[in-house]
């Protein structure tokens, strides 16, 4: 798994349970509960051009996550920060996609099988920077498709706890790529539209922007058009947004970490404006990488110092 | 993770993606999408005294699972059956639990990020017999418990394609713990039992069973035990059972491969007739392992010959 200069980092790195390891040795038992029963939070934080965006934010999101999970890993938020910054160095990246987990464990023998009596542990990797989907294609703008599976409901399941219970999103995925869109967005029971694949989204109609209050992740990304809509003066609203209205607003765009914003030129094979990214998701996603590049919530990785 | 006298395989024994490991040593890549988005379905077969049970049905179950998953592993049903029996044979095991997972791998470096263009592969496993609680818990009867999280719908993922979405249930476990209880049971949004965690339920009023007909798993002990009440002449119903049936049930029962029949003796707090296993449960539950012993449905394992 290292490079052609010997370097074993360098296609990623990862901590499991307290070691570092070259991200092709990093694995989990088949037997954790985190696998067996998906019982496990997450976090992704970006690092572009060598800082952190929103750190703080994402260990904030995914301390409370693990609250809400009662998940207890033995680092302090300062620690998990620690073995971020130690994965980007390890593994020199300046461009990066950096995930950090906490599973579950397994209850020890002769403890009950509850998920109460396990230790739980982290995962954390750096991996080279992902696009969600190839840059050209972000930059030309996605085709969406609004899929079948109902995404799972806060009922059963809080979305605000970022987690991989992506049954849904994988059923709908399938039917995304067979009607020749690139991703599938989920509606809830009452038909209004949740998030997709990956990503948060919104609409803009007359001028006024939208993203669904309820059925989604809360995610950092999302926060920060938010504050961006602020920022330009564009009206947002936070609430049910009907696939109605989604299918026939005038632009739409999705969010992450993995690619930033994401204009959609098609949704269910009604081409958008025309079939450029629309004027308010430029305008956006142009702020937003403007941000980026002057340091806006920026935490830099010290490079050079020894490990 | 040998026992003392060396046998690698004594804990238990695995195979991943076409290779056989001590179970201690079964991993898998922390970047697997069987873990990173639970895109993973699995069955579990019981071998009891040497035997199988229903190795054919579990097989056809897990077959069945992945076609509707789009999961294709290179092994073919032929070729699962002798994974699972060499497993047996490696660990030595005479009762054991032996799972079956077909995870969806990693889409290559360069496809699209997409579960179609990753690699299937199984990650099978043999351990030590588990019982869902200890025998003696199970011979004395359980503790129900309704909890609040809603069983996550079939319109979301069907559950009848066995899955690690354990969330709700989790959730559901810690509640139980709390109020006193051994085990949750999770409603669906209709107000109407569904199963347990980590099996199927039954009840029992004025001498007639009924179980869910809907948002649970379709168990192939619960089958059997369709098929006790056939074999007994027990009327049952198979339809929506709602909560308050339930608790007011003159007798509750689960059932699972790991532990057969479980009778309960509270529900909510409520003590289930005289806080002993009531006669229908215990009936089927006696003649489940009667039929058993004699060898019902099994197929023997050959330990002897040279593997």
């Amino acid at each position: 798994m290292s490079d052609a200069n010997g370097q074993p980092y360098a296609n990623g790195a990862a901590y499991v349970d307290g070691q570092y390891y070259p991200i092709g040795e990093a694995k989990i038992s088949i037997l954790d509960w985190g696998y067996r029963r998906s019982d496990v939070t997450y976090d992704v934080v970006g690092v572009w051009n060598g800082a952190f965006f929103r750190l703080d934010d994402h260990i904030r999101r995914f301390r409370a996550s693990m609250n809400q999970l009662q998940l207890s890993p033995p680092e302090s938020d300062e620690e998990i920060k620690q073995v971020l910054t130690k994965l980007i160095r390890l593994s020199g990246l300046r461009h990066s996609y950096v995930g950090m987990d906490c599973v579950r464990g397994t209850p020890p023998a002769g403890a009950p099988r509850h998920p109460k009596y396990a230790r739980n542990y982290l995962v954390c990797h750096a991996l080279p920077w992902i696009w969600i989907a190839p840059k050209e294609k972000i930059d030309a703008g996605l085709s969406l498709y609004i899929a079948g599976p109902r995404r799972i409901p806060p009922e059963s399941f809080e979305p605000r706890v970022k987690n991989f219970h992506w049954g849904d999103l994988t059923r709908g995925q399938f039917e995304a790529l067979e009607a020749g869109a690139d991703f599938a967005v989920l509606l809830d029971e009452a038909g209004n539209v949740t998030e997709g694949a990956g990503f948060n989204i919104f609409c803009v109609t007359d001028g006024v922007v939208a993203t669904p209050s309820r059925g989604g992740l809360d995610g950092i990304t999302r926060m920060s058009v938010m504050e961006l809509c602020q920022e330009l003066g564009l009206p947002l609203g936070v609430r049910p947004v009907s696939a109605e209205e989604f299918r026939n607003a005038d632009e739409i765009f999705g969010c992450t970490t993995a690619g930033g914003i994401l204009p959609a030129t098609c949704i269910d094979g009604r081409i958008l404006g025309n079939g450029s990214p629309g004027p308010i998701s430029s305008l956006i996603k142009d702020r937003f990488w403007n941000k980026r590049a002057e340091g806006w919530l920026a935490t830099p990785i010290d490079y050079d110092s020894p490990l």
